[in-house]
């Protein structure tokens, strides 16, 4: 028996999280029994949708439970295994994190083939984000082509600036948002053709301005003002790919919606929204293609790494003021 | 030389639309030239999308002009024809209403042959009204199968009375919902499930209990309130054919939009603009279609007719204040 450190939710967060709704804790860890494998987490990960399941309300995932270790993406490399399919030090993926070792049926762990990829990358450009950014733009919003305009909110984010990188990719023009100058300067660097600082301004006329011809496709994982200024600056039959409402997800009070909602019928607007999970049995042509681009230098991509279980509730509070750039982690 | 009685746009309506916003006037009608047919209108359309060409802004069609006979669709008959396609006593189809007779080029009005319809159902069921309904529901919103309940805003109008029947034919359960015991009665009869009187209490809790398992897809026309409670009682992947918003057409501000926005993103909520018009290319689908039911009595329908070009204004006004019933229409 040994102990792992974990984080449990201690309570609802009412509005903006604080550190106080979490809990870091010690628990004892059997060793495996058989058909299981005991996994030492290497990389955490932390992602804005985790906020929707410490609401308790019905949703397409059910709610964190008080008192429990929180559950989350993980990767972390095999010390011990009664599975036949697992060896000692091999990688794998799971939702076990927020803890700094875990043991769990082989059924419930993915091994991972790395092709040389540094293993943070799975639960990034070439994980759950990477899938995110891939399908959203390429199915839910039926791709994009040489001539079009994709405009991206939270354009530095895991998501975005994947989202950023593939639209360039297939030739679109590319319009990122962010906040503050160095996430503009950044998104310059990985290609977008125009960047926007969202804090600098009113993001409904900064998008009238970089796109003066209009948006051809949005990629929205703000919703709110972003979400408003994306249909004004629509051209006729733009698809939207609804992946997040970060804006929206510490409302105390439901926030109004666009006062422009009319603009759907005019322009013929096309708001689908999508869970990356909608497109799992399809996650081999995703990897493919992703494994491609990242290994060419086609995809960059930037993460901010803290260090530590303890530095978990912290991570996750960066992910609502904008205090990570690109794919937040936590190196355990 | 003869005069025609024809309404003019006096002025912009601010807010809800008045009588003094039009003129009726009287004016000069030449002969037919070379080319040209003279047509006696018969039955003449108002159609909540003409408000939105009152507004003087960029939209899918232009605004109408200031001090001009407004146009808008009406279903006439020839009297002179010096265009050899055309002649006299043929059915016509046209964008010269708001008259009482005109003067066109051949190859700006429709023959139609009417297959024993009453000529008025050009302009519902079998026209423009209809064909709305017929591809806002079976291609925008993907169609609909039994098992699937529908529901419909402003179910009793011209083109929701057509999408309820429509859906019940396709085997779906259907929630209408209208304004007032008279048409709530009338949904009964035309085959809805259940029939919502929006104006007896809060459309979302009446939504709830009318489809306790939730709804799959919205057919909109009103947009506001029952646009949110759509989303509200949508299931997963739900489609939303968004046709109208009634409900913000005389909005002199901008009214807030739904605060559960965020629903399109757990809910992987589809929702789709059109304008019938896209979909011109494949009217005879339509026609044949629609003639079948109307003819076989599996579509029946209910107007309001008013009676001359003096009426149009006032007939125009009926739309926003829940004053028709149906299709709404003037005999000339």
């Amino acid at each position: 028996m040994t102990t792992v450190r974990e984080v449990r939710l201690k309570r609802r967060p009412v509005g903006m999280p604080q550190l106080g709704d979490f809990d870091v804790a010690e628990a004892p860890l059997a060793a495996p029994g058989e058909g299981e494998v005991a996994v030492k987490n290497l990389f955490l990960s932390v992602d804005p949708y985790m906020r929707g399941r410490m609401y308790d309300r019905p949703s397409y995932v059910p709610p964190f439970e008080l008192g429990k270790v929180m559950q989350g993406g993980a990767i972390g490399q095999v010390t011990a295994s009664h599975d036949p399919k697992f060896s000692v030090g091999d990688i794998v993926s799971s939702m076990f994190g927020w803890r700094d070792a875990y043991v769990a049926k082989g059924e419930h762990i993915q091994k991972i083939e790395t092709h040389g990829l540094p293993p943070q990358a799975f639960l990034g450009a070439a994980g759950m984000p990477g899938m995110t950014a891939y399908f959203g733009l390429l199915e839910v919003a039926d791709g994009c082509k040489p001539g079009e305009t994709v405009f991206v909110s939270a354009a530095t984010g895991a998501v975005g600036q994947i989202v950023c990188q593939i639209a360039k990719l297939k030739g679109a023009t590319v319009v990122g948002s962010a906040g503050g100058a160095e996430k503009v300067a950044y998104l310059k660097e990985i290609g977008c053709d125009e960047a926007i600082d969202y804090r600098a301004g009113d993001i409904n006329s900064a998008l009238a301005k970089a796109a003066p011809k209009g948006i051809d496709v949005y990629f929205d994982n703000v919703g709110g003002d972003h979400l408003a200024a994306a249909m004004n600056a629509a051209r006729p039959f733009a698809r939207f790919a609804e992946c997040g409402m970060i804006a929206q997800y510490n409302n105390e009070e439901p926030a109004p919606g666009p006062a422009n909602m009319a603009l759907i019928v005019g322009k013929r607007l096309k708001i689908r929204g999508f869970i990356v999970s909608d497109f799992a049995a399809r996650q081999s042509e995703f990897a493919k293609d992703m494994a491609a681009w990242i290994s060419s230098g086609q995809i960059k991509t930037r993460d901010t790494v803290d260090e530590g279980v303890d530095a978990m509730p912290g991570a996750f509070l960066k992910l609502f003021t904008g205090g990570n750039f690109g794919k937040m982690l936590v190196k355990v």
